[in-house]
């Protein structure tokens, strides 16, 4: 099967970009559509069973505030503020009535965690438990937070820390119980909104949310921005127990927190000078790490830059899931 | 399993109605957000192989048209201009690159018709092929139509003609052969978005879409509204070929003309002396069948009048796609 981002690739001539209306069309982490004085932002995530969770692991309510806190990350990747949201929940015939209202109740908390209001939904059974949410949200017209904007000099920011889910996952697949912090950061995602806003309102020139991974989304950022990138790994804010769950099941703990995804951590470039304040001030907002942890400079290609001086490609660390199932 | 308007009713408590910000919540074809100057529209509709369509009857392109054709046909009753979209797609193994393409083909065709930009999409490995499209539209402030405003004394009006879609439906579950021109309405449903339009300037109080069939779609507006209705059979648009399909496969036409779904033709509730015109310019402005079909009334029963004057219950005419599949 055709990897996902050569898909997304292959689908574009059929999406609509920028143009009348439309500050920012496909290709970003939300497009925006310019109502005038309002700008809108829409978000659209799905996550499948199998794909993004197993049953076993997550409990319903875990799905449903899985399939809004994905899209509210979206949203927060734009530097918006969350408005509503709409869900297409696609149901077998084996997931009962009480696990359907577990669904909602759980979309309904992550919904009021992050100030969305689920003001629709359709409902229709199907071979496989899906739900597609779409989250709208609004930025200040002229303040949306493309992937585009970054330029040679400036610095590289992450808020919130990395690998925990992928660790989850690791653990998963090799078949051990995972360590239950780490799962929560699988089962229970949270999206970095204030975050989100507090790195636009510092200027942040572009910014994605690690969903698939930094080397996977920061290679979005380079080709948005037709930059290239280091980042130094000894920066980088691993997550508590990554390197110890990395040790016991023998992976490095560099393709975890660098190939993993699942995240939901923020990664922004801002003019150099605005760095340190701005992963202070969104690191404080939301409670979690950040940290400066590169630059952005010419070229194509992100690097990630060992203690040591040595180098890796940071391209193809992230997460296809076309290539592979971080779950089943 | 529940049905689904059993279902729907469970699930309101997690959902958000009217408030702040939100100008019509859920229960409606679309929800509408206040944005001040602006309100915003939002459908959400999901289209699954074996239960709106199946690959052997309808192309990609058809169910990728149908998918959007569906939400369009939501923003039309509102009254709303359709402004743009995103879907989420669910992608089985077996679904090739061509066809994902063919897909996304069928879905800008229908876009371009009805003036949705294609913004955003998620596409996604799953077990069954399912496509949730977000339609977002606008209304003048104020000017939406929802299903509650329908009085006692205004007259129905139906824009569109009924029952062939449920025909060729009813043809393929008979293992018949469909009709080429009833399998085109299943295939490639038309969304009425310039009549909802014209409706909605002649001062329709309430609409709905028939999606789910006459009697299923009427009743919610009964309800809604807290209304009956009393609809003349002989007065209804059936399409060229429903009356001879039905009598082919021996069953009553007005089963097929009011149980059957897909038609996307637009109820309208309107002032008695309003109606006339506004079939007229309505119909005229699709090029479709119109007519004013019936009356509302006090009580809460949608009542179905022959023209021998005996009278048949609408209610449970209508399409429930958790208590029967039309397509598998």
């Amino acid at each position: 099967m055709t990897g996902e981002f050569e898909l997304i690739a292959q689908l574009a001539p059929f999406l609509t970009g920028a143009e009348e209306g439309i500050a920012v069309g496909h290709g970003d982490d939300a497009a925006v559509l310019d109502f005038g004085e309002r700008w809108v932002c829409v978000a659209v995530d799905v996550v499948v069973e199998g794909v993004h969770f197993r049953r076993d692991v997550s409990s319903p309510a875990d799905v449903g505030w899985k399939a809004v806190a994905v899209n509210a990350s979206d949203l927060a990747a734009m530097g918006a503020r969350p408005t509503a949201a709409v869900v297409g929940l696609c149901r077998p015939a084996d997931v009962g009535t009480d696990e359907i209202e577990a669904l909602y109740a759980g979309m309904r908390a992550a919904c009021q965690r992050w100030g969305l209001r689920l003001v629709g939904g359709d409902t229709v059974k199907a071979g496989a438990l899906a739900l597609s949410v779409t989250a709208l949200g609004e930025v200040e017209p002229g303040r949306a937070v493309t992937r585009a904007g970054a330029k040679p000099g400036h610095a590289l920011v992450v808020v919130g820390s990395l690998g925990a889910a992928a660790a989850a996952v690791a653990q998963l697949q090799a078949g051990a119980e995972p360590d239950p912090a780490l799962a929560a950061a699988h089962r229970r995602p949270q999206a970095l909104v204030a975050a989100g806003r507090v790195l636009a309102e510092h200027g942040a020139t572009a910014m994605i949310d690690l969903s698939d991974g930094l080397g996977s989304d920061l290679g979005h950022i380079c080709r948005s921005s037709e930059v290239g990138a280091i980042v130094r790994a000894i920066d980088l804010p691993v997550a508590d127990g990554v390197a110890a769950a990395a040790v016991a099941l023998g992976v490095d703990v560099l393709d975890i927190v660098c190939g993993g995804g699942e995240d939901f951590a923020l990664l922004a470039a801002l003019p150099a000078d605005a760095a340190e304040e701005a992963a202070r001030a969104a690191g404080a907002a939301e409670g979690v790490a950040a940290a400066v942890v590169g630059r952005v400079v010419e070229g194509e290609d992100a690097t990630l830059e060992l203690a040591d001086g040595t180098r890796r490609d940071l391209a193809g660390m992230g997460y296809d899931h076309y290539a592979q199932g971080p779950v089943t």
